[in-house]
């Protein structure tokens, strides 16, 4: 294979968005085929820019053209599992849009589907292809931050207006999207929480408040509080009806601290471990030496046109995928333990119990304003994504 | 009354730093009479830094000898109250070092006790003083900032090596202090909590963390989670094993958010307030207009000096008092609601169930490795108190 024949399953707005990316000639060794949307005013919007990619009404029916070789699932949410679970089983590459699923119980048949097909699995986790969370990652992996000791993000700048929920029925209801900012706006920063230090939490509290400030049924506003096997805790924090908010992640280590906000990293680093210190140390109010550094720049991130470039690479020769799609099911799993943390009012273990999750889950989509059976009021062009991931 | 004579119970750290404040003349119309401490060895070193001060075993003596109209009761924690209500029964006006004691239910009759008595009562809340949170005060008081919906106070550096915990056999004990770093560093930061934003949480679910890195009895790693009437919510967290650590409140309205960070105040700040924005937009991916606001240095501030010199202008001129001392059970509530959150590994109700706390926290002396019977292994000389507060 010289060229991956891409075809997007859902043209709403993040799946036009990878085609307008594909279209661009930006991904070398890519190029856009076919799309497919259940939605008549959509597949018109498609058939009028692109003459030379075929539309199709459904999933099935672009894969049987035999036009595509990978598939870039674009959705809603719900069906991300099974639409990736159908095109591995006609022998696609499939690339999921975030996140993975709604509930970490379909996303474990999804990546089982994903391991017997042998065939390339990818998640537009675009915000691992940050420079800045690459960096971090690598710091603390190389040791430079050594043992972990608390992350804390306020991640609360995903700030959305009334008039954003009130554009289409489904949005922020459990029984259109299964969730609100956790499953919605958070799936970046809860995957990074947890691949940036390497470490998923053994348990987790949590409180969610429901239509804060903003007439809908999910949650929008969300404290969690994480317990790590090494004793380390953290905390998330995130909303979207706080303006201007904040996105600062700081996580401390037993060499300091690393900051990053505003698109910058700082590394508050001790100039020898703080056990160390503490060991050797006798003067009761003194403290190990601290440099501040300002770590330099590490340029712009390719965003989604990275993702689709390296999934597109590790196709074409093997190379290796920054964002593995089985790994999506750990930041959902984590979005569903505090789900669940705050439904139950208590301790989350984890692994999760992800029946109990779903159970809990359907309690709500039982009785959620939005019905499947209605047609989303979609509007028939994407809507302008400036300022959203 | 054209003079104030103090007198100061116990001469420890803070003791001999007042005792300092007064002599230097700080201070208009105050003066350092008398003092007494338990301790032989303080006494010497008292008797020999001054020689027109009147030294004395106890406070009951010191008081009765007349030299004095004020006492700062200066002593360990768990005296405070018992002293205070003895200088009120004795017509002494009185300024109690932070905590105002460790459980509410002990500054509850203190409270009562300055009730009755007539007489001017502080607390040593210095930071107070500080122009930065008094600033932050009047800008949320003043209505600039809007209502508010939450508060992230991260007040990591609170910095403490081994070596301070072995400094003295009470420190860091259920028994010699009656909790690590909520009730000997944070009582500032925990009023401040309440002081600068006007409201006490209505619930408060907490985790700390027992001997982090440290070999002590007490916690020393505090994240808690507040919620407020008006819907708001807050987190809270400490630690003293963090190096360097970070001290960054942020309190988010209808109006923007102030940052507290290195000493500067940003306030970033909504054009309209976020209801009205929102009221009226129509665009799914608007927010409203935001100006990054420097505040202009607020100067330094008078820390110790000026809580006691606003105390001594309060009895000499009835000038108002800035942290009276009926106000230090605001601020130790909170910290008794999340001591026993974490003990009970539940929600706690405001008002606080006084009886519920002292009886968690009786079991927990009952266990303490220090008892009261061995004498405090203090060193004769204070200690060098750079870097704290």
């Amino acid at each position: 294979m010289s060229k991956v024949r891409y075809g997007i399953i859902g043209i709403g707005n993040m799946g036009s968005g990878h085609a307008n990316t594909l279209k661009s000639g930006a991904i070398a060794g890519a190029e856009l085929t076919a799309v497919c949307d259940g939605i008549e005013s959509k597949r018109a919007w498609a058939r009028e820019k692109w003459s030379d990619v075929a539309v199709f009404e459904d999933s099935a029916s672009m894969i049987a053209s035999g036009l595509v070789d990978a598939v870039i699932v674009a959705c809603p949410h719900y069906d991300h599992p099974s639409e990736a679970i159908q095109a591995f089983a006609q022998g696609m590459h499939v690339l999921i849009e975030k996140p993975a699923g709604v509930y970490a119980k379909q996303v474990r048949e999804m990546n089982d589907a994903a391991a017997a097909s042998g065939r390339k699995f990818g998640i537009v986790y675009n915000q691992r292809m940050n420079p800045l969370y690459r960096k971090l990652r690598e710091l603390i992996s190389s040791g430079e931050l050594g043992e972990i000791r608390r992350t804390n993000w306020i991640i609360t700048n995903w700030y959305r207006p009334q008039a954003y929920y009130d554009s289409g029925t489904w949005r922020a209801t459990w029984a259109g999207e299964g969730g609100g900012v956790l499953i919605n706006q958070c799936p970046h920063n809860l995957d990074l929480w947890q691949w940036t230090i390497g470490m998923m939490p053994t348990r987790i509290r949590a409180f969610c408040q429901n239509g804060k400030h903003r007439n809908i049924e999910v949650e929008n506003d969300v404290t969690a509080y994480a317990e790590y096997a090494n004793g380390a805790t953290g905390v998330f924090i995130t909303s979207t009806a706080d303006a201007p908010g904040t996105n600062r992640f700081e996580v401390t280590g037993e060499r300091g601290k690393i900051v990053i906000e505003d698109g910058k990293m700082t590394f508050w680093r001790l100039r020898e471990p703080e056990p160390e210190f503490n060991a050797r140390n006798r003067t009761p109010f003194a403290g190990p030496e601290c440099w501040k550094i300002e770590i330099p720049d590490q340029g712009p991130s390719p965003e989604h046109a990275g993702i689709i470039r390296n999934f597109t690479d590790a196709i074409l020769s093997g190379t290796e995928l920054v964002a593995p799609g089985e790994e999506g099911i750990r930041g959902l799993t984590i979005s569903n333990a505090i789900h669940l943390s705050s439904w139950i009012d208590g301790w989350v273990d984890l692994p999760l119990d992800e029946e109990l999750h779903l159970a809990e889950l359907n309690k709500r989509i039982a009785t959620s304003s939005y019905r499947k059976e209605a047609p989303a009021a979609d509007a028939s062009k994407p809507a302008d994504l400036t300022g959203t991931f």
